[in-house]
């Protein structure tokens, strides 16, 4: 830190992303990374001209981009927004909406709390209860900024559409924002409830179910007014966020039929192979709607589990954290690498009883 | 505006691009982009293997990217930050170090006084000499974030290294941020006074002499304090924030060879060219050490020409600016474009007279 750093600043614990290592290959099982690849349409659309135009300026107000997920969803462009990953879209919102105070869950996406941080607003943090569920109840009425994840990471877990509608209705003087990043593995969206709630702001990105973590792409669903605070704030900071090349590979995702779709399919599928498999060797599972197990034994140490893993060569996330610490979250892979992944698993379990 | 965003950010007037108009074929010289595509190493650089590889995350430390620069620059990697565009950087140079206040000319690049806004910082707004040179005095000892183009925008004028170093010296307990967007077409850096002074943050982007706007990738050099300060807002607001294609492309742009050295030599040559053609037509035009030309003749005023050259499909930036209203900034564009802008510019001056 140098001596210049402002006062607010200087306390602040950033993010940790998931750990990178290189000494070896492993079969990464820790940053919720698809397994497959995005669809053909994305190869198509980056040639040698889409290379050379990079001597201009993106469009920033991605026109194309913004057209085809309007198409894709059925929401008018105006209630969308664009931005580098959807980690940008929750930084702009904490800082449009976070004045009035912040509520979470304690357990969830770590970043919530860094931004609350950053922007030094003063957070309501509720505990899940003792099997990881959300009491709903306790997210009425707070009329502050409402964040949840649904799918809940690192859980899994999942809400009802209705439990949500009470959420938002019953804040109407907060914006509730809902992080759909991992919705396409079995939950239900609340996007088309942007269209009947003003303080609804509905995240979601192409990370995950889409393939392209490293193309950064985010994207959000609200009124138009919650989208115009967003845009200014993105006019006001970096207006050209999103670079050509990723405008064209989302634009081109979007246009790629059933493979989306098929691919979800198959991770929701092996998802509840590696579950039902892990739950034969006594682990507790959670009800996991999302791309990722969460997972815990009485036979071995969360941490023990992961390093031991991480040994072998698989790559899990294990988080030293209250209440979760003998958990790990482990993406689901393809069902090759989760074949491996169980392998280890139970060579792991033999040598530990 | 929705009713839900704080306060702190209702009256901000967020930052306006350059236009981007697409009802016909404009000649372009208005955003100051390359005429020339970056070099053939990127566009080998991103091939099937590479698109296929986006659905896993970019690196968040930029290893590779980051060596490459080390190695172009001769600066130590933790003296090197690494950013979504160098508008980022600066994005966070205001939020980390504005709290004394920010000092910037009446007339240098429009986003500084955005990002004060943003932050609420209070500035000091220091007017240009009447012959737009900067009066080096009045930015020493101010001990504040003081920030300067170097060459400025939209005038082209270029600070002598030495007077670069004495508002550096002269500013110990500030940090002095020099934006050297420009700085490849003819003025001196001044990033190996970062390896010097503690207080120096030198900012450059790919976006210009390196012919990647589109990519979005900004660069900075300064003392590893400094670098660690913007690390920290960086994983506390969007630690992937640069992707992968990006990466790659700036790790192969930086192998080019002389490439990039023979494109500012080129825009450097077509610049004095155009230069002297304008004072032919008797225009006043300043001394550009950058890729743009700002000029202003007596015979019709600023806007005029603009819109004149706009409706025989060629666009230069024209600024509603007090004390530069009669001025245009014109990119300086391949020969050809250039001139095809000149004849126009004498068909507009001959119906005019």
């Amino acid at each position: 830190m140098s001596r210049f750093l402002s006062g607010g600043l200087s306390a602040l614990e950033a993010y940790v992303p998931g750990e990178q290592p290189r000494d070896k290959k492993y079969i990464k099982l820790n940053t919720n990374e698809s397994p497959y690849p995005p669809p053909e349409s994305v190869v198509k659309a980056i040639g040698r001209t889409e290379i050379e135009d990079l001597r201009l300026y993106s469009d920033p107000e991605c026109k194309v981009l913004r057209a085809a997920v309007s198409e894709e969803y059925g929401i008018d462009r105006k209630n969308i927004f664009l931005s580098n990953g959807s980690d940008e879209i929750l930084n702009f919102a904490f800082m449009a909406y976070g004045d009035k105070g912040a509520v979470f869950p304690d357990i969830t996406y770590g970043f919530y709390s860094v931004f609350a941080e950053l922007y030094g607003i003063k957070t309501d943090v509720i505990p899940l209860n003792d099997d990881f569920t959300l009491d709903v109840n306790a997210f009425c009425g707070k009329n502050k900024l409402v964040v949840i994840a649904n799918p809940n990471a690192p859980t899994g877990l999942a809400l009802e559409l209705s439990e949500i509608e009470k959420i938002v209705s019953s804040n109407p003087d907060g914006v509730v924002l809902i992080d759909e990043a991992y919705v396409d593995f079995g939950a239900q969206s609340a996007y088309r409830l942007t269209e009947k709630y003003d303080n609804l702001l509905v995240v979601q990105t192409f990370s995950k179910s889409r393939s392209m973590a490293g193309a950064r792409l985010g994207f959000a669903f609200a009124d138009n007014e919650i989208i115009e605070d967003l845009e200014k704030i993105k006019y006001s900071t970096n207006p050209y966020n999103i670079n050509r090349l990723t405008q064209l590979a989302g634009t081109a995702a979007l246009k790629s039929g059933g493979y989306f779709k098929e691919n979800c399919r198959r991770i929701a599928d092996t998802r509840e192979y590696v579950k039902k498999e892990l739950e034969n060797m006594e682990f507790t599972v959670t009800a996991s709607a999302a791309n990722f197990l969460f997972a815990k034994s009485d036979k071995i140490r969360g941490k023990e589990l992961y390093l031991k893993l991480k040994e072998k060569g698989i790559l899990i996330r294990h988080f030293d954290k209250e209440r979760i610490s003998e958990y790990n979250r482990i993406t689901v892979g393809s069902r090759e690498e989760m074949e491996a992944f169980l392998k280890a698993v139970r060579e792991i379990m033999e040598e530990t009883v």
